[in-house]
């Protein structure tokens, strides 16, 4: 297969980790004789400081015009404790997904038996726990009309959600639970906001399309609660932009680190896929990072494209570094390797 | 000392925790010769049946008058799985928050030695955890308009904050962090939200104020794994009224039930005191709902008004009935008690 893959390594420890993630793709392309074509290009913080635009034009031309994009992280204290900055490195981000049209994130959770040991979760609460979590990923507060009043004393983030918006993501994610346990779990706050009662209605309404589909709802609350007290009664849960957010960070948890945790963002013609972490400055450049997640977003590619012998080399190397605890530094404390190692060693596996 | 307490029992198991917390308020009264009156009135899906509103006139008028609100739990699934019911329970707790003006929302967290070992989280990651939310209760998009489209095909709601909003509730926070381990993390989600980077700099401004205080900032998406990961790194939390629900409810966790957790929502008038759990309809009715949420927001109210003597009375008999293993059954499945029971274990420690 001929793809063309655009690379946004981005802020922080982004470069680092994606470089990984390209050099196994090169290995699988090399193996299974395909032809992966990787442009390379400036986003988030790195792109302010050379362009001023989080999202250069040229960014965004290759990312519409290639196959697939591959993500690394986004984000820089400098901007983040400057709350007047009106140029700021995630809206890159924001921006390529609304632009692409990625309204769908897709993050699954899983657990390594290796791992469960070191999970701040007891053994038998998480063991076996596998979900996936569908985030919408272009509306809601996130895209809403944003503004701080004329004299600076009051901000206001409008939070909107039309019927088609949720029904597109409410599709992937029935279709998603019909070949995995069959079990769609919608989490909103539907007690208090109109946009989650349209999103309870409009979902409730789509599930009559999937009748081998079982459909519960949770408010986010306790969601966040049940995620730690039962996190394996979840197979798919459907949300929106940002209670997703939320919910995927809090369950990365449950696989031990961060940052082994992938992501697939999905458009009806583009596709991204990063790594649930962020950019983590303060490890940049130490060779501390973990790929893991960015070799495993990799993999979700391969995925997409119906590589999927190809997409399981790739998970059966991670499995075995995990089960061989030849790991980085936020899994194994005593004995670990460097983000290259990691590299070279899961490369080697392809 | 002379006090005049609403007691609004409310919904689910609501009227079984409430009766069991005014059983021990009274007792306080007889021991310690104070002079408390209650008086009961309507709210939620229970006022809604009888008075086909949330909250009653009457209901409120009481609230105004009275020196403190004991309330108990709102919400019924008839509500929930209607996304089109116009009259809804928890109009009544939100209407009734706003009423009296109730903007902060104090939510502590502890752990208990003997819960410890039951926690879905490792011991050593929760032992000596111990942190208070403070959750801003009457403003952002809880309170913003919402509406949906003519046409049905789109919803809104609004989230807004102003700079006197944030304050108040701030400084209480940084208060409460001088009198305690002096670290305050204000989460949020300043990368993308406009209200965010507005909480960030009024209070980045405000800590100049709490010169003693250690500020911190955490987004909200690291904040929910942070609480797992490491939750002893927090002392006061300080956040907004969405991100303060989905927090407090994942903290829950910690202490090693849900049916533990006190709170107290205080105005510059009014004061009510509310377990964090729901309504738990599934259990009304049935004696198994744990009564100690309640019953500790009872102490609350104590403190609130300077009783420490008398408050700290209550949580000793709390502390003991947890030492001995009198609890019920979300805490002890094989020798359990039923509310009732609880509640008079408890009275007579007093
Ligand atoms: C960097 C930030 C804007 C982003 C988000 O909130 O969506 C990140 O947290 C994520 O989850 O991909
Ligand atoms: C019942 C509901 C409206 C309420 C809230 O979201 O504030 C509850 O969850 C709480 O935390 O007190």
């Amino acid at each position: 297969m001929k793809l063309k893959i655009a690379v946004l390594p981005g802020d922080g420890i982004g470069p680092e980790i994606t470089q990984q993630a390209v050099k196994v793709l090169k290995s699988v392309a090399d193996r299974f004789d395909h032809d992966f074509h990787f442009e390379e290009a400036l986003v988030g913080a790195t792109a302010i400081d050379q362009l001023n635009n989080p999202l250069p034009d040229a960014t965004l031309d290759l990312c519409k015009e290639a196959d697939a994009v591959l993500f690394g992280a986004i984000g820089h204290p400098k901007y983040d404790n400057d709350p007047s900055a009106k140029i700021r490195p995630e809206q890159g981000l924001l921006k390529l997904r609304k632009e692409l049209g990625l309204f769908a994130n897709v993050r699954p959770i899983t657990t390594y038996s290796k791992l469960i040991e070191q999970s701040p979760l007891r053994p038998e609460r998480i063991n076996g726990a596998d979900m996936v979590i569908y985030r919408e990923l272009t509306g809601g507060i996130y895209f809403g009309e944003k503004f701080i009043s004329e004299d600076g004393n009051s901000a206001t983030d409008i939070c909107t959600y039309s019927v088609s918006e949720i029904e597109r993501v409410a599709h992937l994610a029935f279709q998603a639970a019909q070949k995995r346990r069959k079990k769609l779990t919608l989490v909103d706050k539907a007690n208090v906001l109109e946009t989650s009662r349209l999103w309870r209605k409009t979902v409730t309404e789509l599930a009559k399309d999937y009748p081998d589909v079982k459909l519960e709802f949770l408010f986010v609350d306790n969601a966040a609660m049940q995620m730690i007290v039962n996190p394996k009664q979840f197979d798919v849960i459907l949300t929106e932009n940002m209670f997703g957010d939320i919910l995927s960070d809090e369950a990365s948890v449950i696989a031990g680190s961060i940052g082994l945790l992938a992501s697939a963002s999905i458009g009806l013609k583009a596709a991204l896929f990063e790594p649930i972490h962020g950019s983590y400055p303060e490890a940049a450049g130490k060779g501390i990072a973990n790929p893991v997640a960015a070799i495993l977003s990799a993999a979700m590619l391969l995925d997409h494209f119906n590589l999927t012998e190809e997409a399981n080399a790739i998970r059966s190397a991670v499995n075995l570094s995990i089960e061989l605890n030849v790991c980085t530094q936020d899994i194994n404390k005593d004995n670990h390797y460097s983000t290259e190692k990691i590299g070279d060693f899961l490369d080697g596996l392809i």
